[in-house]
């Protein structure tokens, strides 16, 4: 079911860990949806804006942070400024959007990694979404395929991923039905066959090539 | 009286709109303290932390921001790094912080200025400040004395500026024990002498020479 209606576009975001392949599979859905002639946009977090891959650049590599709510607060700008300027406007439009992170990052890593109480953090991400939502959330479970990079995030020791880990695991227990896990450890191809099958299962109108929905 | 009792720190935040004179007010103050014997930090909001005066740069300077609520979370992220890494050891350790700005801006700018709802900015404001609170806040009223600069901020229409000018009278009136008035279209030196003045009956030791308080 879509909850936007007939007409209005659909959202889908990819959740977890670092290195656990989500920008891959995030790129190849959209390639999918293309080749089955859907108007397919693709945007990461934090990023798809001006502000976003500024804050983005800030955050991995040049600023030191040391405050949690800093670093939330960095992240929600970023989000805000996307909803508004990119996201909703492709909503409305009709087009698909493919979202490498959105709202469940806030709550997996700055509320069960860094310990910022949930209810708050889920308030800022319920004022700066108005109202929109991923309407199916890809969680690809499991340890990261790459080695952890040099980057401050990527060092941060393995107790705070595996914290990361809990915390998406919540959510999932939280909102089975938004959002769907995916084992990460198995072969590229099979995961992306995974994907398309839960997604055919939602919208069974995906698997004829058209130009709509 | 001081809020936080014998030994802790004392916090006076300047307020007004840009051009005001707020800098060279909160600057001249801090050196008066200083002069007094007291201890006394200087901080810019933002600014104040690496993240602080990187955020600041941007806001100013480098990135088109087009949401309201990406512009205030900018704003709080700056905000919170300072109040965890700068303004609450200040404080513990029992000296004098100026702050050119804190909270007030943010219902004054974002939520007068550009119509941010009250009630979550505020929220937000509480949650990222921990409890601390300026014990005075000096709000320099009137219009700007020098000529507004061309960095993005200060080119927002004049109604802009009015509406910016409520938000702080607004407070004012909320708020009359905490903030301290002052017509700021008088001689820098006659608007010096009110803050001193206003301190010392607020803290009469602070009109002897001297290490304590």
């Amino acid at each position: 079911m879509d909850s936007r209606g007939g007409g209005i576009g659909h959202w889908i975001s990819f959740e977890g860990i670092d290195g656990v392949g989500k920008t891959t599979q995030a790129s190849r859905l959209a390639e999918w949806l293309v080749q089955h002639g859907r108007d397919a946009l693709l945007v990461r977090e934090p990023g798809g804006t001006a502000l976003g891959e500024a804050l983005r650049h800030m955050i991995l590599h040049d600023v030191e942070i040391h405050d949690a709510w800093a670093e939330f607060l960095l992240f929600a700008a970023a989000r805000a400024e996307l909803v508004t300027t990119v996201i909703r406007p492709a909503l409305a439009a009709g087009r698909w959007v493919i979202s490498d992170r959105f709202t469940d990052s806030s709550i997996a890593y700055q509320v069960f990694g860094r310990g910022l109480p949930w209810g708050p953090v889920d308030q800022v991400n319920r004022w700066i979404s108005r109202g929109e939502r991923p309407d199916m959330t890809v969680w690809l479970d499991g340890q990261p395929l790459t080695a952890r990079g040099d980057d401050r995030l990527e060092q941060r020791e393995a107790a705070y991923f595996d914290r990361v880990q809990e915390g998406y695991a919540w959510l999932w227990a939280r909102e089975p039905n938004r959002i769907y896990r995916v084992p990460a450890n198995q072969p590229a191809e099979a995961v992306s066959d995974a994907i398309k099958e839960a997604l055919i299962r939602r919208w069974p109108d995906l698997e004829r090539k058209g130009e709509s929905p």
